[in-house]
């Protein structure tokens, strides 16, 4: 593994109150982690010098709920209602697409976050296989769940195969796994349990949606006299180790138990917004002290996976809608882009921050671009001025797996040719 | 001038219907204009043919209410309540700017907003004269509104500089001019009324501010017994030829006043959501069929002058609030930004729009960018899925003044460095 260097670079430190802070700073990579910050290890001799100056040198972000392969139905499904767009649009299209689709469709996700500085996600869908060679040849950092439902009685056969996914990729530096009960509306409670048992037995987290449309609250209700947070405390699926996507309808009893059982919250502002399922109360999350992060959805329903774009809207949305311009502030936002994702996700230690013996899991901006200038407020930038796109280099434990255009560990060309050949075999425009 | 033509590219086309359509197209550019499309008039020949696969040609956006020198003050006054925003921490800073300062913050808007493809805008500042001067040098298109206020009793002064800045500059092909009463919080009724006799006089329209927070709207009612657009009616600045930036508190007797006085209303969703003021009703605006525009607002309270970004959040905002995902669809909200915008700058007819006789005021953007691909659809790519930096090329009156990086006709780093000396002199950090 090679051993490189960011010399004079403005780099973004997380401070001992949990706070940023921005300062001119030397940055020092071996053995695919941070090994020195202003001061060189022992022997150390870089293969690669990076000149930082007039660069931003950050952890790279986290995007805490996304379905990579769906980037194939990005634009295939717009201005419609939730359940006419799931039910109606997006799943007919997705039964007809193979494991080769989602192997593309992964690897244009991870271009697409790689380009726009995102290093590591949480995913959830299906075709785990062909999802984890994807990013195993790329390079990339990722958290995989399938997705599993019980709502035709299919459940337990997904269930095993999602153990054996697991157990067939575990161990690799680079990928972790969750157990992926899809949604309360799409399991049963005694198949919520069951997932609950096995995620238990075999030590991983939880990724599932809760309450992302007003409409499954009130069948919830309607179908089990619950809302949906009471039902999945209930089967065990809340736990320090769940990350619930969404949480867009919730009232105080609901974030009462979402804060009693160590409940993350990955907030999705743009997928909200797109599918009008509405605007989650994340000023209240925060109060409530829950651990809120930050996510794209999958680009079906964003439509992009750019997390600097869902970090916009989540640091904006919440001062216009609660009328308080400190809602969530700059600070904030970028936090659950970084620290926050990384403890949802159980990467607490090892990514989000800028930090020695920290996974070098890097974004580097380039503050040369005009909407960055002047730079009068380096880290309020980062929230309100940049789009994602000033992004000039990102790597992932010390491998730069994009840098001005070009993706060294990925065929781009082929993969945009691949997934744009199955959106002509599925019935979509795709060029 | 020199003649061009951009070769199989993909263009939007204003439909018939008013709606939108991509298609494959030939597009003639000649004496600043657009000459043809898919055939070439007699004699062309062009001095540059760009090869237009896989990219798309759009007109240029139109910013329809902005303060571009502001860029200097860009992330100088962040996460803070308006009005502390405005009375304690912009107003002092702006009382240092010189005309030189306002010089080279508007070149250094110009790049922003060239760079994300808007080629028209509307502005509200004061030095007049060094923003012409720097539009002039640069070569863009604007329409410029001196702010004037009358709160210490020095509008008639101001009133008097700003016909002698119109009569200075007009005649040019590529400015026109408003007058603009700052706010009915700054100009007394009886300014108003002379303002806007001057202003019908002079055949210029009018640019202002309207119930951009709760605080003037109960200041209004507290003072005069009227909402401010009554009191605008009763003045004689509400008209055809006016637009009113903001309008995030009104009712329906003010959208009554609104669509009697045929008033544009442009839409800043960011800047209000960043100073905490709320969201516009946009959908009530469209239902009662008022002309809607888009505005970015100043980089002190966005932070950018990127309009593909207000369009993304005036497109995807609306339906979270509304509850509708039809809200605002794309084509909407794109309208907003092109024909909509040039209505209400008096520049129907001339820019907005692909097609025969208008400016050659164009946007080229790449489509080889990852988050553009699939392309199952252009149309909402536009609006969902583009950040507005897949720009390639930005073009006024077939003059390309942005092309790959580079500003033809702008020493990018001089104004940067200027803008950021400025920034250390008023005392923030710029750099």
């Amino acid at each position: 593994m090679s051993t490189l260097l960011f010399e004079n670079v403005l780099g973004l430190f997380e401070t001992p109150e949990g706070g940023y802070t921005l300062r001119d700073a030397s940055v020092y990579i071996a053995d695919g982690k941070i090994v020195g910050i202003d001061r060189a290890p022992a022997g150390f001799a870089p293969d690669r010098r990076i000149d930082g100056r007039g660069k931003l040198l950050m952890p790279g972000l986290v995007n805490s709920h996304t379905h990579i392969p769906m980037t194939i139905l990005r634009n295939a499904a717009d201005d419609l209602k939730f359940h006419e767009w799931l039910f109606g649009r997006i799943m007919p299209l997705e039964d007809k697409l193979t494991p080769e689709d989602a192997y593309w469709g992964t690897q244009l996700g991870l271009m697409e976050m790689l380009r726009t500085g995102t290093t590591c996600f949480l995913d959830m869908y299906i075709f785990t296989d062909a999802i984890a060679q994807a990013i195993c040849d790329a390079g990339g950092r990722a958290v995989l769940s399938r997705g599993i439902i019980d709502s035709d009685g299919g459940g337990k056969q997904r269930l095993r195969e999602a153990v054996e996914e697991i157990e067939r990729w575990q161990g690799r530096e680079n990928l972790s796994f969750m157990l992926a009960p899809h949604a309360p509306y799409t399991c049963t409670p005694a198949y919520q349990r069951e997932v609950a048992q096995t995620a238990r037995k075999l030590g991983v987290g939880i990724h599932t949606h809760i309450s992302e449309s007003a409409r499954e609250v009130e069948e919830s209700v309607a179908k089990y006299g619950k809302r949906p947070p009471a039902i999945l405390e209930e089967t065990g699926l809340l736990t320090p180790y769940t990350v619930a996507a969404h949480c867009v309808y919730l009232d105080e009893a609901d974030i009462e138990i979402l804060v009693r059982t160590g409940t993350h919250v990955a907030h999705n502002p743009v997928s909200n917004l797109k599918l009008a399922n509405g605007i989650a109360p994340v000023p209240e999350l925060y109060a409530a002290g829950i651990n809120v992060t930050l996510g794209t959805d999958g680009a079906a329903s964003n439509n992009t996976l750019n997390l600097f774009r869902d970090l916009g809207f989540a640091a904006l949305l919440h001062k216009g809608v609660s009328g308080d311009p400190q809602a969530v502030p700059a600070a904030a936002g970028l936090k659950m882009a970084l620290t926050n994702g990384a403890r949802a996700l159980g990467l607490e230690g090892k990514v989000g921050k800028l930090a020695e013996g920290y996974a070098a899991d890097l974004t580097l901006i380039d503050l040369s671009h005009p909407n960055l200038r002047p730079l009068n407020d380096p880290l309020t930038a980062l929230a309100y001025s940049a789009s994602g796109h000033e992004v000039e280099l990102t790597m992932v434990s010390g491998r730069i797996l994009y840098e001005n255009g070009a993706y060294p560990t990925i065929d781009a060309v082929r993969v945009i040719h691949e997934v744009e050949r199955t959106c002509g075999r599925i019935g979509l425009r795709g060029t």
